[in-house]
């Protein structure tokens, strides 16, 4: 059958029909339109999608359903989305207004969790029933799958690794009101603040300081770059982002024992200028028996890995003789 | 039917009958013969289970089998244990020794996972099924449940939670091999260690300096029953035991999102002395949202935990109409 999966975005929505062997036929993207509080969306996404189906001759039978990865707050079981700050959406039942516009079955979950099963199946943790997916964006994204089924925890926040506290004192100010989170030293926007406080300590000469001075900014890549060419400024930035990373994937370790951790997202780019000083505190910080288990991997899906994980559980939860 | 719970100890094996209601219809122990690297253990407790099955008339019919919680690295599956350092085990089948002895179904687990299962079947996490058990005794053991499941990862080795690091740099050392684990600084151990350092360091007048130069030595439970009485030395140690925990705590939570953590073994006599500054750390540590979700409670079961536990996981895992 057809499984259709969609990654919602606060700019784009990115949709994939996927088959169950894991085959993508199509994939194609439209703009999120946030206008009334993102009322329109669900008619947008239904729409966009009938008209797909006609393209490819799709009749309703041989599509199985719709899978959804939502940032934000959500009841999984109900689809009820409580708060989405990007999108608009406040106590917003989602999943039953795009059931309602498209008249195919409909499974929701957050777009982190979507993106640890896409990549459990198809991608870097491939085999793996106990993954660690972390998005190194803006911000810190996680998702954690024991025994093959991702955790949701009592009101669907488990996998906020970015809220892990690694600078228990003095730490710098997160955006959920705590203060030094993994997410102020290690996303993107955390590790270009590491290196723009670096310059600014430290006269030395650098070509990462050479950048800084020809853009006016820096980013995370930059940083990365500079550190893999042995710019010593730079190299201690990207050290200090992975020994904090390493410090909290050595606590998540101890506690769920995974086969495989995978790395995603833009930061995710610098490949083995990460992974070798991560790999590096991350077994400081493990325990021996729960190192020599666990292999830590950059994500291979990239942007698809939403949408293929979205389709994963369409395959997983819906049960097409049963609806309608 | 009736159950059999065990909970395998280096010193001591306590055994219980308990029914599908929870109702412990007997309880006892015998000594745990460590002589020839434990291989009379399997006979020791069948024996033993016979004997009391025939003091209590029960025919083999009415036993749906024996649960085991034992220390060690276990293969919950084959109840295979890699190594049981305390018992003198290595590699050895112990589920088989058992049911080749005693000729009912056996099922093994971790026993710090069986305690977590009995406080959530009838003692602190009751009707909780995502829940964190953190026991306090010489070391800190963890059991985590998540949606009424536990959770083992990838090599039995999930739950090692006293082996977070809470002190990266300059932390006492741990015996397993790394330094600055919550085990060296929130088990009783660690709590004594850290209340010498603190007298060691200071010279300032406290009743927990007279109690120690008494006694020639202090315990954990000294430590917060002078904390409880505002001496301001044993208070200061409490506090920094309770900070360490709740900086873990707070790293699960967000990790996991649990609906309950239960807190046992000899440091969790403290009661309230602990409960309230851990509250206060686990608030700054987790998210607001996880926070709210979450109670911290002292657990009830005491030393039946483990038992109870067992039992319950014969329930769940032993279907007895298949076998024999």
């Amino acid at each position: 059958m057809i499984n259709i999966g969609v990654d919602l975005g606060g700019t784009t929505i990115k949709m994939a029909l996927i088959d169950d062997d894991g085959k993508m036929i199509d994939k194609w993207a439209i703009g999120t339109n946030t206008i009334d509080n993102g009322k329109h969306i669900a008619a947008d996404i239904s729409e966009s999608i009938l008209k797909k189906m006609t393209q490819f001759n799709l009749e309703r039978s041989t599509v199985r359903g719709i899978g959804v990865g939502a940032p934000g707050f959500i009841d999984v079981d109900s689809g009820f989305i409580y708060q989405a700050v990007n999108i608009g959406w406040k106590n917003y039942p989602f999943k039953e207004e795009l059931e309602k516009a498209i008249g195919l079955p409909v499974v929701i979950d957050n777009d982190a969790n979507m993106a640890a099963l896409g990549e459990m199946w198809l991608g870097a943790g491939k085999g793996a029933k106990n993954l660690i997916c972390v998005t190194l964006g803006t911000g810190v994204g996680g998702g954690i799958i024991c025994d093959g089924e991702i955790l949701h925890g009592t009101c669907g926040m488990a996998g906020e690794i970015g809220h892990i506290t690694v600078i228990p004192d003095d730490g710098g100010s997160c955006n959920c009101g705590k203060t030094g989170c993994l997410e102020t030293v290690s996303s993107a926007t955390g590790i270009r603040r590491l290196a723009l406080a670096a310059l600014d300590y430290n006269d030395s000469e650098s070509i990462l300081r050479d950048i800084f001075e020809s853009k006016g900014d820096i980013t995370s890549e930059d940083v990365f770059t500079c550190a893999a060419k042995k710019d010593p400024l730079a190299a201690t930035v990207a050290e200090k982002a992975a020994y904090y990373l390493g410090f909290a994937l050595g606590a998540l370790a101890v506690t769920l024992n995974p086969e495989k951790i995978v790395i995603g997202g833009g930061v995710s780019h610098a490949g083995d200028s990460l992974l070798q000083p991560l790999t590096k505190y991350f077994k400081q910080f493990a325990l021996p028996r729960v190192f020599d288990a666990c292999t830590i991997d950059i994500a291979k899906l990239s942007n698809d890995a939403g949408v293929i994980g979205s389709a994963w559980l369409c395959i997983k939860k819906i049960n097409r003789a049963t609806v309608k």
